[in-house]
């Protein structure tokens, strides 16, 4: 029986554990469920996509500054943004298995309708499950068939709690945040008055957030632990349209022009009324085409005042949050336009985007084409044979270059096979050093995607080689 | 009647405030105790530190990789590693008002002895409360006096505890990592594997750990919230000795030449046997001179193979966890030698270390004398006035220069007190844009340490004057 072909995904994950970029936690204990540790390769790539974001967003824009909120903020934090309230799912239980389903799987199970019923047990709108509906009554549980057990549907936050102090009955509860910008908000004042800045201004931050999903999944595109880079955009009210145009073509342009995802594998969708979250009144997606279909991995929304308004309420603290404009006299609640962006689902987008197949030499290879600014190692350093000096030259290279750029070392094996081994990490570029080397400086340098070793620099030049190719996007 | 003169403690918090380098968590909702967030300052010179870290540790050792592992492990990690058993603090109740202690701060409190009793109440070695000491019964409570009100010693485990699943009956229990090292202990075959790495190797990480400590307190000395740094070197076992030694050698030269602390407040500690803990037969403490004392912002321990061990009897995967010798066909479980530094608190001793009051003109001044490399802002840049072409001429300066240095441009106020506000900051460097700048294209470039304005180099020199004073050290 043949093996059946392996999904893009599939191979994505293998080729992420084998090469060390991304492996389930603990997996000698069996893992969490969906919950990933990034490898040698993973964490280099993780990093550099974040340095690019913050150099694109901080260091580029005069009148954007970064902060680091902690990951436990004040309990009223969230009940003022209505988390607390309203960041939940519907749940129902088999009162005979105990088993759990989201109330949006089962509307989906049983839309096509009930054995023995007219019509699904639905609400008017095909959205919801009807408790009351005589169709309900005839529902099987899925997991073991019972029919009538499953209870209503009930809310249940998202959000993970634990507790300050040494026993929880005496201590105070506290959340994971489970997202980034609420930390942003409530300290923008303090950043506002430090950094002396005025509206237009942002406020960004890379960080960690937690969130209790009951549907994790698709290797790190839902994870119950991920990774936010955000930014929060303080504007006169009246002027948040333009800033959300404005940004939705910049973040657009970044994963595309600075990022190098192919074109066609991205586009910008704009919610409509009825799919806007509570706290938006315009919101644009950017999505990737993953094999599980166009997903988002960048929000940008416009938030209006209502974080702000909503924090003033809650902390008494009116007129903290207004911004005081001292040219004009003025005195407002500024509106917010975020750009919301989840780095590991960036991270597989790009890991998705790069991954290709094909011959050299007659021989199958899987070669990851991503952007020299983003892979993991930047050039690999190889003595042609292990013998005539070549390692110890080589080794000198690797030397010269090691402080500045991600170099690796290898002379074992054949050849051919280190190349290889680079092409399914992503090394761009491959330096060998070979017994021309030792009689005139130069090496070879062979390229990741067109395998042509066009030149052969001095190794005195290399420093200015990959200075040239990093920064020529 | 005179304030009181405010400890170097204080000046350092108020600065961290009024600056936007560090401030209290969620501040509009009356902070967490001790939890802090990071403003536009604090977080470039953090980023910076863990920067020159990993610059330091991982890229500059072929031998040493980086990882990224999730906050949550697997649960079964902690009761291995010993933390569910044995990270607790003994706390004891005041039965009458509900008032906790800790053991050890009502062993201080009691040595002197207690009224009425001929003994203290405590045990024969003098560290631990004796509940059964008859001197116990008319110990008082120190919040409201009640004698033969406090209880017995009772364990705390110090981790925080959450839920992975919807509801807390039915979900798994889980904790936040009190330390990061495990995750690399755990992933350490996979990762040993994928990066095809031989002992001696280091596995490195960059990130957060929590600790529901009891008594947190000195700013951000201790918080229940921090970042750790660390890198897990394994070793043959027998060449743990050595390791400890070159490590410990290496750690102290990092925070003394690459991170510019003065030598006379910085020490190097040896645990005595009675006072390691139960993982580590040898054990080395980088220390400061905080203005609370001497005291640990980095360990370098031999942890022998004491985690190694629990993890292979607890997860049955004893033959994973050992290294295979290829050539010398041995099997081992490595020893290990980590280095353990407290992000933040490292970045508390350069700040400590930096600041400085002098008086420039006859006017007091607050000065970092921060490390070029770790400054928050590597250069300011201003117009001398505000009119003639000069603020554009200086923001063309920082518009040539902002995309690979961290600078800042500031038109508002006079001269002085634009330097003043960057030597709070820790700007080494200053760039004023005059008059002459029309005619010759030359700038002044202020030094924030000797105040001295020696050259005027060209604006197209400006590249190369910030690289050379960053990688002068």
């Amino acid at each position: 029986m043949a093996a059946k072909p392996k999904s893009r995904m599939e191979l994505i994950a293998s080729l992420a554990k084998r090469r060390g970029f991304v492996m389930p936690t603990s997996e000698i204990y069996g893992g969490i469920g969906s919950s990933y540790d990034y490898g040698p390769l993973g964490i280099e790539m993780k990093r550099k996509l974040a340095d690019l974001w913050w150099r694109e967003m901080v260091r580029k824009h005069e009148n954007i500054v970064g902060v680091d909120t902690a990951i436990i903020y004040h309990p009223n934090t969230w009940v003022a943004s209505g988390h607390v309230e309203g960041f939940t799912d519907p749940l129902i239980d088999c009162r005979q298995c105990k088993a759990r389903f989201r109330e949006d799987d089962l509307v989906e199970r049983f839309a096509g309708g009930v054995k023995g019923a007219d019509e699904p047990p639905l609400s008017a709108d095909g959205k919801h499950i009807d408790p009351a509906h005589p169709a309900y009554a005839l529902a099987p549980c899925p997991h073991c068939g019972t029919k009538g057990s499953l209870t209503a549907p009930r809310s249940f936050n998202l959000m993970f709690r634990t507790w300050i102090g040494p026993v929880e009955e005496a201590g105070e509860q506290v959340y994971l945040r489970p997202e980034t910008a609420q930390g942003i908000y409530v300290d923008y004042p303090q950043v506002q008055t430090t950094a002396r800045l005025k509206p237009p201004f942002g406020i960004a931050q890379i960080g960690k957030a937690f969130r209790n999903e009951i549907t994790p999944g698709n290797f790190i595109f839902r994870t119950r632990e991920f990774e936010q880079m955000e930014m929060q955009y303080f504007v006169k009210p009246g002027e948040e349209i333009e800033a959300l145009h404005y940004w939705k073509d910049e973040r657009h342009a970044f994963w595309r022009d600075a990022c190098g995802i192919r074109d066609d594998n991205l586009r910008v969708y704009e919610h409509a009324p009825d799919e806007l979250a509570h706290y938006a009144t315009n919101a644009f997606d950017i999505e990737y085409r993953f094999p599980f279909g166009w997903d988002e991995f960048e929000g940008i929304h416009n938030r209006t005042d209502y974080d702000l308004r909503r924090h003033a309420q809650h902390s008494g603290k009116e007129r903290d949050l207004q911004y005081f404009d001292d040219q004009t006299r003025e005195r407002y609640l500024p509106y917010v336009v975020e750009t919301s962006a989840g780095l590991n689902r960036g991270l597989l987008a790009i890991l998705l985007d790069a991954y290709d197949e094909d011959e050299v030499e007659g021989n199958p290879r899987v070669v990851l084409r991503l952007d020299p600014k983003l892979a993991p190692i930047t050039a690999g350093i190889f003595p042609l044979i292990k013998k005539d000096g070549l390692p110890e030259l080589a080794r000198k290279v690797y030397q010269d270059l090691h402080r500045e750029f991600d170099v690796f070392y290898d002379e074992s094996g054949n050849i051919g096979r280190r190349y290889r081994r680079q092409d399914e990490a992503g090394t761009p570029f491959c330096f060998t050093i070979d017994h021309r080397t030792l009689a005139d400086q130069t090496v070879t340098i062979r390229d990741r995607d067109t395998l042509e070793q066009p030149e052969r620099p001095k190794i005195d030049q290399l420093t200015n080689v990959l200075r040239d190719r990093l920064f020529a996007k």
